[in-house]
This record gives C-alpha cells, structure tokens and sequence, in this order.
C-alpha cells in the first residue's frame, strides 16, 4: 500500500481525486501545481500543503497526475524522485507518456469530474495498468479504498472503455442538446423534458438493460411516425436528419433483422 | 372540470394514467379494453368498474384513449355518446384521428411509462389540446390535478415535442446500448458505465445546461483521441463510425466553429 500520496494538478480530476482520497482516509501529503493559485484553493480546504516549485515536491509513495493529456508528458518530467510510482488519469493516454526514471501506472477513473458537485465515488469504476505485478497490486488496494469497483486493463482495453464512455456520457448529452433546441423552437422550456431523462437513466440503474429499456417509433417500427420526424428534419438540419436517420437504422436491425 | 373520467385502454398509459388520477382524487368510473383480462387486471387494483364491452361503457365526462397510435381511429369509433369529451395521449397523432360525434382533444403526456415501475407523475408535462377553449380550460386543469407543467400545443408542435423525446430518450437509450456492447467487448460489465451515466444526468438535472455539461474529446477538439475512436470503429463496424463521425462532427460545429 502506498503510505503517503502527492497529486499532480489542481483541476477537476484533481479536486475529486483529493476529497475521494481523503474521505477513504489516504495519506495525501502535498498538491503540485504549475498553477500556485489553483493548487492553493485546492489545498487549503483540506489544510494540505501546496507548491508550485519543482525543488518542493515532497517526496511521496506515489504521484498522480491529473492534468489534462497534453500535459502529462511535460509535467511527468518534472517529478525529481526515482524511486517512487507516477501514474496518470487519463483514458486516452498510453503508459509511456510518463518520462521519468520513476515506475509508471495508469489510475483512470470512469467519470464526468466537474468541480463543486458531489459524486458517490464508492460507485466509480478505477481501470489500473502498471509495469510490475506489485505496483498493479497496489493501485488495486488504493482504488478499493475509494469505491467498490476496479479493473486491470492495459492500454487498448483502456482506451475502448474511454471511447465507450463517450458514447454513454458525451454523445448522450449532445442528444439532449439537439432535444432542447428542439423544444426550445417551440417555445418549451428544458425542463418539460427533464422527467423522460431521468426516467430513462433511472430504468437502467434500477437494472432494466438498454436493450430492454428501448422504446419509441424505431423500435416498434413505426414507419409513419419516423416518415414525419424526418420530413421535419429534412426541412430545418440535414445534419439532424442524417443522425435521426443513422439511430433510427441501427435501431430498427437490433430489433427487427435479426436471423 | 370533468367530474367523471373513463380510462380507455390497459397498457403501459393507462396504467400510470389510472394511478396518477387516483392519486390526486380524480373520480375514475370505468377502465374500458377490448382484452377483458387486462381491463381486469388494471381495475381490480383499485376496485374500479371495467368493461370490454360497448354496451356496458359508462357514460363520463371523458374518455382517455390510452392505447397504441394504431388503434386510436377503431377505438374511438366504440364511445357511444356525444355529449363528452374523447381525448387520445399520443404524441404523433392528429386530432383527426378520433371519430365520432363528441367533442374531441389530445391529452399528452411527454414520458416513456413501464407498468410497475413509480414515476413522479407531477414532474411530467402535459401537451394539451382541444376544439374549443372551454375544453381546453377543462383538460389544463385535468393535467394541474396531477402536474406542476402543462402546455397547450397544436399537432405541429406536438409532434416535434414528441421528437425532442425521441432525441432526449429513446436515441440516448441506443447510445447507452452501443457503449454497452463496447464494454461487454472488453469484459466490463454495463454497471461500470452506470456511475458516468447517472452523474450525466444529474448535473442537467441540478441546472447544468446540456451546452455547459459538455465534455469529451470533440469538446475540447482533441484530435488524436477522436481519430484513435475512429480507426477503432473504422476496423470493427462502419455504421458506428458514421454515427460517431457525424456526433464529433456536429459538437465541434456547436463549440469551434462559431461566427
């Protein structure tokens, strides 16, 4: 287990990083930031200690970097331990984009993080990837300490969940989007459609699976419906219309082509 | 107001239809269904009178038409009286569609409904309609009995209200069913989507506006993780390339392309 923890980075990953690893009562020593402001803000909530300067940083069991991908490379560099596991968060990001000397991980949480709200993160997926046996051991006993679930996958399996993600999370709220704007023509506010979002999340957290939970005109194959939804759409957004047309395709052979 | 409603139909609607009035006291006389076995198996529930049989409708001062878009036309044909009012709740079907000599209106209610399962029926919005205004008066107080939220809309808005569903629900469903499918790839099982699903719901829930939940890759135009999903897709099924494709696409348009 790792005895003391330093994270690298001060944005939304690290803010929840932090308060999830100090609720499970983890030893987090010191935030390092290029930022001094933002690893302050961060830091003095929990009365940790904080820098900016490389000649600073304490030295620590591990070192999570939570910045951004672009970052974690340069970033990486700066670590001035040898002996010591530097992991980084992200989905996307090979293991060999950590640049030390220092052995190297991967600790990616499967989440949206966005500051200042609350997350159950007893319920937050940790996909762990690290050189050695031992090390994979370890982040396995620290993301246990935080939630109830963790993998170890390596850098294809990873970056497939990351792109899963993205259709479950970013494309899904895109959708919502293109559903406001459409009620929004009609002078219908957000929220009239609010009660069918969270009906439909809540079908499948209660354990209905998504393909069980699948209703509307594309499932029951109804033609007329689908005929005036496109009319409409290939009027006002020929983008819309290909996407309305896509969905509704792959829909329509889940359903009814099978063999 | 409408002292005397009979619920026509026994499916999915009616069910919640029957459970939201009881709830808020409306006087439900009869449940009407051409199947007498479901007919039963709704009333009984709630020691309410049922029928499959025309000459035993009861006379009310309306009739909720609860059953599929298809079968509105037939079974409208079967009210026997003139002096009510028949509503149908679909959210694609015109007015028109209701045959017979009485006064005629839309009664839509914006959720996707499973039997069994308990919805917040003050939280769904109600899409009304009616002939005249004294009608429509009546069906919005019907709607305020249950609901915080509802509308009076012709068929044209209606309909693509009932879009902006299909977009919000049943399209976000699919999307849930593809990252699913992703996973199930790699041997993760859907529960570990489930913690991001929820929170991205959450977060419009709270207010977060769907253009400021927006993250991922084509929020942030990363490039080279968005080609890393392509040439992923690209190897292993074309029509979820095109739909990834085509969602990256038009997020980039709404945030990077602005005038």
């Amino acid at each position: 287990m790792f005895k003391t923890v330093v994270i690298v980075g001060a944005g939304n990953v690290a803010y929840h990083l932090t308060r999830a690893l100090l609720e499970n009562t983890v030893n987090l020593v010191q935030i390092f930031n290029r930022t001094l402001s933002k690893a302050q803000l961060l830091a003095e909530n929990y009365n940790i200690s904080y820098t900016d300067k490389i000649s600073e940083i304490k030295k620590a069991d591990i070192y999570i970097i939570c910045t951004s991908d672009d970052a974690i490379s340069e970033i990486s560099y700066y670590i001035p331990f040898d002996d010591c596991l530097v992991v980084h968060t992200s989905g996307s990001t090979p293991i060999s984009a950590l640049k030390g000397k220092y052995r190297k991980g991967v600790f990616y949480p499967l989440q949206t993080f966005t500051q200042g709200r609350s997350l159950e993160y007893d319920k937050i997926p940790f996909f762990i990837e690290a050189e050695n046996s031992s090390d994979e051991g370890a982040l396995l006993a620290l993301a246990e300490r935080i939630s109830e679930e963790s993998y170890l996958v390596d850098y294809e399996k990873r970056m497939k969940i990351h792109m899963a993600g993205v259709w479950a999370n970013n494309f899904t709220n895109h959708l919502y989007l293109i559903a406001e704007e459409i009620c929004k023509k009609q002078e219908i506010p957000f929220d009239a459609l609010k009660s069918i979002i969270k009906e439909g999340v809540d079908k499948l957290v209660d354990g209905v699976s998504p393909y069980d939970a699948q209703t509307g005109p594309a499932r029951r194959l109804d033609k007329s419906v689908i005929e005036k939804h496109l009319s409409i759409l290939e009027a006002t957004d020929s983008k819309l219309f290909q996407i309305y047309n896509l969905l509704t395709e792959s829909i329509i052979k889940l359903y009814h082509e099978k063999l």
